[in-house]
């Protein structure tokens, strides 16, 4: 432990309370791993304010005692984020005892979180008030409020709603040199200078600390209609997906999986079976959800999908009969990475191209991974209607143990050139963290880099805020 | 003229043509005086590229040079940001030869125009695809794009659709260093840090130019209603707001306007007459759309009128039976500005509290403005919806003919210490510029004022962006 830890770690304690301060090293020892299991770091202590005031305290302490900071929410990050330097330099900042929902509105359809609120938790508050905050994803149990809005997460019903830029009205931080932004007003209109408050979503803890957040709900959804969906190609299922925008507004969810990917959920998760009788290259989950009870979204879409039959867009289709079908039907969808894990190993991708730019890349990127790596299956499925795949190259069957360590590099590059050529993007939701600082670096353009480090080195001059993430 | 003003010139017109170069001062002159007529700078040329590159070059040629540029797109902005220093030391920036838009699709619901189109031409190629570009304001016939984005425009729309902060799906922009920004690639989902489109939204040429903007579109109007109802007070029209929110998702205008506004226009604009035979102390616009053919807008909204009236929450509606009759209801609500000038002095405040506290403020602020500067008449008219409203101080009858320039100064202070107490905006929509610099600074949070600053001076060191606007 370097002096300035121990003084920040003794003043912390002081001031903020026992509670505040974590040192037992089996405490500390769960946050230190990131959710893959992949980065490990180090650090002495874990420091946990329980308000924005001694969020605001704990960052002074570090800019006096030159303290790098590492915020963290629920841990569940996919670009190790919040995963401390393996140098043991740094504190860990948990938001996890900031953990109120401070308001929750039907009438202004607005609920101020802050950063420790577990996703689950504000899903359940926004229920009872007959409302719903829409964005949703795996780790809804375990993610926070700041850990999202810091990472702009995505998730599966961004198609309707956007991801977290879109639904957050208003950010509470605390800045490097302690001061306190307060954006929380929910002001729906105000044109006052830079969008600190946007530039804090997606920052990656970087600029500042996320202490809460002002986030937009939207009515509950009374009704929802869950099909899949048999296609030929991805281009069918743009086309679908087109379709089905041009008649309705209920459409929420618009899943593309490969049919292989399919056939590995189908071996390796227990009780799990095809929608379909018979086989498709492709296939498409859609579920359009409603707010008013008096829409019929089931017949509706068992409408639009009778029709796309007719057109030649789709060559079968199967409206979820229950709620328990629906759910099934989604299973299928998130458990492809899982099913994949067990089939062997896997290389992830999370990346965007143009909407209409995507079926082409999809297709052709795999054919040219394929070709490029001899025994590799390379595939893609996820979120079409963002532009958004997780592209995912499957081990051979014949590989090595040491497949990922010794290929992925290599493999990794080569689909990150791929993605670079068609104008896209290597982080569509993950994020940097630094599982992707070294190609963010490679690749970003020269204007982006400067213009990042600027930013940095303006808001940040001591560099005490997530240092070694995102920045290239 | 400065050397480097001159050598800049000379270089700039032997690199990107005669055409590039205005320096007659009658060519000029126009472009010196602000939309509003208040604000007079000076200026030896207009540098108008016409290309993304050559604005890359002559941001090049003012940092070598030390020269500073005002970006000017339309020149219609309301807070002087587009007006040169009086001192004559910056060039303007004219983007009005970048007049392209490059693209238009129906199928990716994506427009891309470059900073000097018209919005009204936008409009129109929207309209030949079926579609709709749905920000519109009452400058549309000289407004640009690249302005309506470096000052996060608003307009009548806003509350369906948002300001330009959620309508540009990209932006291209040349940095103050001559780098190239290119955020256009129409990604719905890229997580690689900091987003520059974002900052750059809003940000008044103070750190960039924009030269592009990828715009959002969205299907055409295939019917709309539009009707007037008279209601007690703001509350009930909150009220009103919120019913038929709470039925349909069609709402797309919602004005507040109080009734002496609607007899000033009345008595000053010829031909205009009040929808509703009674008086009432205030009244609503309400405009529903559909881009549905077979949903009946008009007959939606009768019921819904019809259920408010029953419910106490309006006093009469009147339901525009044609088109001409809804552009004669519109047109009541935009000629209230044009009303209150023909009547006397006015001084305008664009300001925003939140929705909920919307009708409290107004009324409040109203009353203790009129008690502090006895014979005023405060009113507010607007954007209820959004917590946005354009609140007026006439001067009495019996004022000076110097009231605006001898008392506006102290009654704005009063309205913007108001507007803060309530944790409101001094700049809903209409952006800091030159005109608010000096209000911004004195009620901006310190927290708010030093990053401003911080990024400013990161990205733009040499200070040749714009010098004198936004920044407190």
């Amino acid at each position: 432990m370097t002096d300035g830890q121990e003084r920040l770690i003794a003043e912390a304690e002081r001031r903020l309370g026992p509670k505040a301060v974590v040192t037992g090293m089996a405490d500390i020892e769960p946050w230190l791993t990131d959710w893959r299991g992949r980065l490990h770091g180090a650090s002495p202590a874990i420091i946990a304010p329980a308000s924005t005031e001694e969020v605001a305290e704990v960052v002074r302490l570090a800019a006096e005692h030159r303290v790098p900071l590492v915020p963290q929410g629920g841990n569940t990050g996919m670009s190790g984020g919040a995963t401390p330097p393996t140098d043991g330099s740094a504190l860990l900042l948990s938001m996890r005892r900031m953990n109120r929902i401070r308001s929750v509105s039907a009438e202004n359809r607005l609920a101020v979180a802050e950063a420790g609120v577990v996703l689950e938790a504000l899903h359940h508050a926004a229920e009872t008030v007959g409302m719903r905050f829409p964005l949703t994803l795996g780790s809804r149990g375990s993610c926070t409020i700041g850990g999202l809005a810091s990472t702009n997460a995505g998730g599966t019903q961004v198609l309707k709603f956007g991801t977290m830029r879109s639904l957050v009205a208003g950010v509470e931080a605390v800045l490097p040199d302690g001061s306190i932004h307060n954006g929380l007003s929910g002001l729906k209109k105000d044109n006052r200078g830079y969008s600190l408050d946007q530039l804090l979503i997606g920052a990656e803890g970087t600029i500042g600390v996320i202490t809460a957040v002002a986030l937009r709900l939207v009515p509950a959804v009374a009704a929802r209609a869950v099909a899949w969906a048999g296609v030929a190609s991805p281009t069918h299922a743009l086309d679908l997906l087109r379709f089905i925008q041009s008649q309705t507004d209920s459409l929420e969810g618009f899943e593309l999986v490969r049919e292989d990917c399919l056939q590995l959920v189908v071996k390796h998760v227990p009780g799990s079976r095809s929608p379909l009788r018979g086989s498709h290259p492709w296939h498409v989950l859609v579920e359009t959800t409603t707010a008013k009870a008096a829409l019929d979204v089931g017949g509706q879409l068992e409408r639009l999908l009778a029709e796309a039959l007719k057109a030649g867009i789709i060559a079968d289709a199967a409206l979820a009969a229950n709620e328990a079908q629906a759910d099934a039907f989604w299973k299928l969808r998130d458990s492809i990475s899982e099913a994949e894990r067990a089939e062997g190993q896997t290389l992830a991708h999370d990346v965007s191209v143009a909407v209409a730019d995507m079926p082409k890349f999809l297709v052709e990127a795999s054919e040219q991974v394929e070709r490029a790596f001899p025994g590799v299956t390379a595939t893609g499925f996820g979120h079409l209607g963002d532009g958004n795949i997780h592209f995912h190259v499957r081990a051979g069957s014949h590989a090595a143990p040491d497949w990922y360590e010794r290929e992925g590099g290599e493999i990794t590059r080569f689909v990150d050139d791929l993605v670079t050529a068609a104008g896209g993007s290597i982080s569509a939701e993950h994020g940097i963290g630094q599982l992707k600082r070294g190609e963010f670096a490679r690749l970003a353009s020269p204007a982006r880099v400067h213009a990042l480090r600027a930013i940095k080195q303006a808001l940040d001059p001591l560099g005490i805020m997530n240092p070694g993430k995102l920045i290239p």
